[in-house]
């Protein structure tokens, strides 16, 4: 067992009042449990938690007034060693947890319809179960580039396909489609991690639920599995924003810090001077509304 | 408070050992009581139930051998008198329960963003609450031919917008897109109910949050909302569909009848000879996966 | 050199008075010349031909009364032998022909920056050239299934790149799609020729420019293109379509009959009883507007 | 008869040698005539003039070194008086010059058969003629926010029907793909002019065929149409860019100023030392490619 310090640090030029959703607090589940945290806002401003309805994610409310604002997150959380199984077989879907059904189908960045044919063509000879996630996800990883700015925000797996370019979202867009045009579940995951480069930034992966488990893959390889602490789950991007504002306010500053953890330390400040400016992360935060 | 027979009929033929999921049995809430109800497949063929993972919807799945397959489900259900509250007013994204806000941000069918400018523009300065949700769907009613075969699966909220053509599920995805640029939560709704002309169909509408309820509203004025009896809730056509299969399968006839019940009266048959032979529905039908 | 007799017919359940613009008629270049043709109307109509504004198609439109209408199309051409140097260079765009780079850049359904980084990576460091095309029309060969019914006439590059399935004009789109994203000017041919197996069609392939030359290039192998009369030159094939209308009309039949012509031999009935019956033609057929 | 100087420069910092395609130079019509002109490069670089394959516009090709780059264009231009015919009336399809019909037809950014039914619903049944599309200009004046920046160099004229905001490239879109929905001729015109205020830039508006002629309209009503320098004609904004670039580089500056000449006068030079600095302009230009 891990454990690792989350830091992380949104700020905003608000220009009139705003309310934010944000998706920055760890969930409890049997991977991962955090064992401290802290919310900060900056003006200090009220707040409340919500879930969405399947229960998986945690959402922070803010409203907020014009003017600078910062929301800071610390956090100390414990990850189980990761599932890797290689021989862990595909589900057939008439044995498949029925709520999970939903992960085979299309949805709005990952239109499985569209990939059908590519899917079936490139993988659908391939041994089945995890080596054949794990072939999607090196397939992807060594032919479409990391790039940043070669996406927008509307990319879909489809787009990510065809131009061969995109970053990590558009990466984990891409295997979704794939597995579930293949009738594996699959779903976006994004995570809190250690980059090795800088700037820090938020990351999305994959799950893929085989022999009846979840498993993470990571097709960027930007992050060894057993370093990913798992923020937001859902059916594509579109389900964890990490930031959602209804207002207007621009984005100054993102800077989600990762450190391990030693045995016993807790809630480590991890924020410097010069960490990460970030004016048009590839991070999905939503557009302004009035 | 009225009731209503269901019997409702789906064949097809089947090509292939194909996995079904239907979404014909009918929740209760507080709006409607299940009384008595039966699931039949011919041939006999075991089948499961179960709910999304938010909980709203009741799906059966069932594995079918290649041949001739029909599943039949007969209902008797009480309903409440609809909620009509003209005075409903808009509740601020600050106060909404946090999990409905999904329901104000875009979707597969309904983008948001892409008609943000037309909704503030019709609607912006239009006295809020139910009586603008109101207004939008007397506008869309005004200004949208419902045409069968104008639109198709694939058709979304800006499409029709653009096109001004659709049917139920097309008016159901613009009144939400609609909704949801002015902060108004909004989700669809599928629906069992008489239509005034044959042949018999599922029906697609819409609720909107006002006041703190969900109120429904029915943008093609086909049916009174008080003669809906609400099957399935999502955030558009893409979480309810009346039936996907995985496989290969052919549609053979689909006949959703329906009838006022007298008091005590459940479970009546109302199937007959010649109802509704239907090839390409209007409803949301999932298409082939191998 | 030698000759074909094409004797082509169409015909069509005219609802309401129509304008229909048949892109039939066979136009005469340093690869191929017309040494005898008849145009038939069926009831007899006048018509009138014209060129589009680039000089280089021959549309034939005539105003169509209710009722059965067919047109019938018969010519003896005479082919020179194609033209296959695989030792073509590429052109550098700096001393292209300027009115070809039109042929570099998108159009409706060839949308270059969208497959860009595909064409880049792996066509990007091939030797370039004539063979350079070949292999682009090999990989396309080898990459996407040649299935009737798998796109619409809304499938564009990347739909088809995306979703490797197609039928001959998908593959050519790609392929032109493919070529100007490196920078060789491509543009969509159809054509009359005989298929292997029935029923008769129109095809769609390919020319790229090089070593100061237009190559004809087949990325089904359905027919060699020897065999192939040209009929219509475009960007896509939004520039070719057999047939559009304007008002109502339903196609009845689609028989583009192909025979090699011995030698003397001009204009022969090709038509059998039980010719081509096609009711929803792969043809680029345009759409009814009232 | 009016007289107006032209004095458009556009400067480029060029990162590799780079393939510039300008379409600066006026051309000759009925409509207006140069009467002086010249075209300067700095540093000074050769480079060809040619022509669209129809011979409507005029491009100038530049192979460029890495560096910084501008091109300027002086002339001196008369015109005469607009044609504004209120009563010229549409003309059928069945007498139209053949090579027109192209302009009835869809185009990449001007989807008719999308906004078919719209164009059908609210303006089929108006008085036909320069009346109609008057109506037609007047509705899209009303009805969409002129806003830089709401729209992208990806934006159809479906989606500003859907959204109701654009630049003068969009409105031009729209009103083209709602005549033609209407079997109106209808073509894209790019336009020097002189803008009210500042930044100086390119115009876009459009042409109708109506009574035999080509009748120009501005639905942004940006300009008086006797000020309008007619640039570049095609079908919709893809075939007139007034800058494509195969390579690298990065735009500086764009400002085409415009200024009523005096009788006898030509040739003047605009350009000031604080005139129009644009990064990203509305006008129509291409992306780089290596």
């Amino acid at each position: 067992m891990t454990a690792f310090h989350i830091d992380c640090e949104m700020s905003y030029d608000v220009v009139q009042q705003s309310l934010f959703v944000f998706n920055l607090a760890i969930p409890n589940s049997s991977q991962q449990r955090v064992i401290a945290e802290t919310i900060t806002t900056t003006p200090a401003t009220a707040y409340d938690e919500f879930r969405d309805e399947a229960g998986h994610n945690r959402f922070l409310r803010v409203d907020v007034a014009p003017g600078p604002f910062t929301v800071r997150y610390l956090a100390t959380v414990e990850l189980q060693p990761p599932l890797i199984d290689v021989d862990a077989p595909e589900v057939p879907l008439a044995r498949l947890p029925g709520e999970l059904l939903i992960y085979v189908r299309p949805s709005r960045y990952c239109e499985v319809e569209a990939i059908y044919g590519f899917a079936v063509r490139k993988f659908g000879n391939l041994p089945t179960g995890y080596r054949r996630v794990q072939a999607i996800c090196q397939w992807v990883k060594e032919n479409v580039d990391y790039q940043t700015g070669s996406s927008t925000v509307n990319s879909s797996a489809r787009d990510v396909l065809a131009n061969r370019a995109g970053v990590c979202r558009d990466f984990a867009h891409l295997v979704i489609a794939l597995c579930r045009a293949l009738n594996v579940p699959a779903r976006f995951v994004t995570a809190y991690t250690r980059y090795e480069t800088p700037p820090p930034d938020f990351h999305a992966v994959v799950e893929a639920y085989l022999g009846d488990r979840w498993h993470l893959f990571d097709p960027t390889e930007l992050a060894p599995i057993s370093d990913l602490v798992r923020l937001g789950i859902g059916r594509d991007a579109l389900d964890v924003p990490f930031a959602t504002y209804f207002g207007s306010a621009q984005m100054r500053r993102l800077s989600p810090m990762v450190l391990q953890a030693k045995p016993g330390e807790t809630l480590m400040t991890l924020q410097t001077e010069d960490a990460g400016i970030v004016l048009s992360p590839s991070a999905p935060v939503s557009g302004v509304r009035a």
